[in-house]
């Protein structure tokens, strides 16, 4: 049998291979079908949008989600590890933000209205809730004047609230780009025609589909939570049938 | 504080009350703004392919997948809840396949190319997954015949399966919505100018996406998870604290 550590590690390496291919693939993208990048306003500012949204919101969020889980800082003080985590999301929080003011700028130049298609609603609602729940760590996991009470309380909310947001991640960014190219192919090649451009940025799709699956897998995988203080490496659920067998408890526990 | 259970049935109430919701939005938008539903190969047939999206992989699917979390089923046999559980994951496979063939029908009446999209790649992988998620859950949980070291390897692949297959319905779902707005209304109302039609099919968007998430939050929470034979009703973690607390010991699996 695989050992869990090295089965994590396994899939911790394929989860940055799968993130670094998101972020060549949604680059090369960008540079070699949209025509690059600037940052004035034109169609070559909206194309830092996919990248910062990819990049950012997908796979800095991932990784930084998943930092917990790493055996190897389990034996570290989780304070230092808190502000990595915190870092990271800061990080992918500030690229999220800029890949939004991209395409605000570049829809202000060319009047296009704000806000109208679904992949815009669910994407702006993403970072709003992002922007809240960076805030709610910071103030309940960090600021050493959060009562415990408070933070056991704000625990497992924090964790259904940045699935949550992953998923949001996941859902924005795969119908940004199916939008994307609707509506940039149908004026020249067309989208049903199957062109090059549609064929990779669609496998970028299933690029960032696999990186999500698997940064789920890791986060849902019991076994590589890391352990609170006072709890030991090895977790027992209690039954009443290992309890009358007291011969067998001492076993357990060892 | 608010007892486990009334917590679950608050959230089971609203996941059963959004999932109604979701139903009723897609049918309404494709009766008011699409014309309405016929099986003919005709635009009136493609206006199934959503109703029986949403209903089938998104709402009986997600209502499925937390069938065991309902603290009423608890003691219960199993095998009972097993086999509700395996109709409804059927019932949910067959309209999604129904909806399939709602689209490729149409597909093939108007010329139009099948699977081109990112949204139709995401949605037919889905599609297969939860077909061969469905086949691998007969055989190994359903069957008499399938070993119980087999079934306990399976077991977390399926939930995790089971998981990654929700998501990428609400993913599919999103994208899909979004596509039909920007193919439908931009030869009438641009999309872009939020005519009603565009405001009432975003709505449904975030009605699936609050769907889901309720979902997602009764799956991730442990307190609500059914306990298998041999474990009480109250789990304990064990800790090396607790152990040289022999005292405190017995208080706690009472």
């Amino acid at each position: 049998m695989i050992s869990s550590t090295v089965l994590f590690y396994g899939n911790y390496v394929l989860c940055l291979c799968l993130g670094l291919l998101c972020v060549v693939f949604v680059s090369y993208w960008n540079t070699e079908w949209r025509g690059g990048f600037a940052w004035d306003a034109s169609f070559l500012q909206f194309n830092w949008h996919p990248v910062l949204m990819v990049t950012g919101l997908v796979v800095l969020y991932g990784n930084a989600a998943i930092l917990y889980r790493i055996p190897f800082t389990w034996s570290q003080r989780k304070q230092r590890w808190k502000l990595v985590h915190a870092a990271l999301l800061l990080s992918s929080l500030f690229l999220s933000i800029l890949g939004l003011c991209a395409v605000f700028d570049f829809h202000t130049g060319y009047h296009i209205p704000n806000l109208y298609s679904l992949h815009s609603w669910v994407g702006i609602c993403t970072v709003v809730l992002f922007t809240a729940q960076w805030v709610l760590g910071l103030v309940g996991f960090l600021s050493p004047c959060s009562p415990l009470g408070f933070r056991k309380l704000l625990k497992p909310v924090h964790a259904w609230m940045g699935m949550a947001i992953f998923i949001l991640s996941l859902a924005s960014c795969l119908s940004g780009i199916n939008e994307k190219l609707l509506l940039a192919l149908n004026s020249t090649a067309a989208y049903s025609s199957h062109p090059a451009e549609a064929l990779f940025a669609n496998f970028l799709g299933v690029l960032i589909v696999a990186f999500g699956l698997v940064v789920l897998g890791i986060l849902s995988n019991q076994r590589w939570k890391r352990l609170e203080p006072g709890q030991e490496s090895s977790r027992v659920i209690v039954t009443r049938d290992m309890m009358t067998d007291m011969q067998c408890f001492y076993s357990i526990i060892v």
